[in-house]
């Protein structure tokens, strides 16, 4: 997506270690508008799937998924990091984070993910497929069906592209990264 | 707002101890179009603030915030409850749950919030005011103007709003809920 690969270049900021900072507009300070047009994108790239609601993590997946609910007219639910303690009968899956080095929970209640849903995920990053594993684990516990992914940024270097297709996932990644070398950011065409 | 009494009445749950759950529309499965209702509500109150942009707490004002955002064409800004390993720069205070009685910080960057910046905040739940508090805290920090707060729902039987509004806040409350004695949901008028 042209837009969003643009923005990455002028507004994007590379680290050392493969990591490609976009807190300027997609993950702290966030553009709303470039949100909508991203999920506009989403919503031509699963034209014809059907889909009853669409699922993320918090907190950085919550603005793009809540602007393809809204162009869809589905209901949005965020998978939870810390397990509420006012929610119960929940479905909850192990996640590991290589960027904090830890394993943390992702938990939704079994009222809002349930058998015969037709589920489209949505986040921000795809780098080595650790949440989409989680979210496939809890679709599966939930006897709902995984649609597919959609991933504003996917980092090809890392592996989580290939896992989750390789799993047979519908996985779109609006902007593609080949490689970070040198902090250059290359884009796969 | 006729919209979100209704909803609540419809679909609120009430729990001991003066806890209502709207977990089915607002704080994990979101409804987006009532979403976009209740920011446009926010937008109507407080039309003819200078505003320049908005600022929430991760997770559950991500949505409502990133609405009111684009009907404005406002950047929106997130607060995080960890200070992420790849951020420097940043401005932090401390927050006290009463209902997961810990105390927490929530920070954000100065590059999102600065000096001149004339800030709208918008949160999901005004309860005792101690996130309202740390927001208050951080944009001084930052030597920016708090131009109001926009809160989807505000219980009155708790300090929060007394508090906000005393030390000088525009506060807006989109449903305010006088009491939840047995269970009752009860309305201010």
């Amino acid at each position: 997506m042209k837009e969003l690969k643009e923005r990455i270049l002028n507004d994007g900021r590379c680290l050392p270690g493969g990591v490609l900072k976009v807190d300027n507009f997609i993950n702290h300070q966030m553009d709303p508008m470039l949100m909508k047009s991203m999920a506009e994108e989403f919503v031509r790239r699963f034209a014809g799937a059907e889909i009853n609601k669409i699922l993320t993590v918090e907190a950085s997946g919550i603005a793009p998924a809540i602007m393809v609910g809204y162009q869809l007219g589905l209901p949005v639910v965020f998978a939870k990091k810390n397990k509420p303690s006012t929610m119960e009968n929940m479905l909850v899956t192990e996640v590991f984070s290589f960027t904090k080095n830890k394993t943390y929970n992702i938990c939704v209640s079994r009222d809002y993910l349930q058998s015969g849903d037709k589920v489209l995920f949505i986040d921000d990053f795809l780098a080595n497929g650790n949440a989409g594993k989680g979210i496939i684990d809890l679709v599966e516990q939930a006897g709902a069906e995984l649609v597919g992914m959609g991933f504003l940024i996917e980092k090809a270097f890392q592996k989580g592209g290939e896992l989750l297709r390789g799993a047979g996932v519908h996985v779109e990644s609006l902007a593609i990264i080949e490689s970070l070398d040198n902090c250059e950011v290359r884009f796969k065409e």
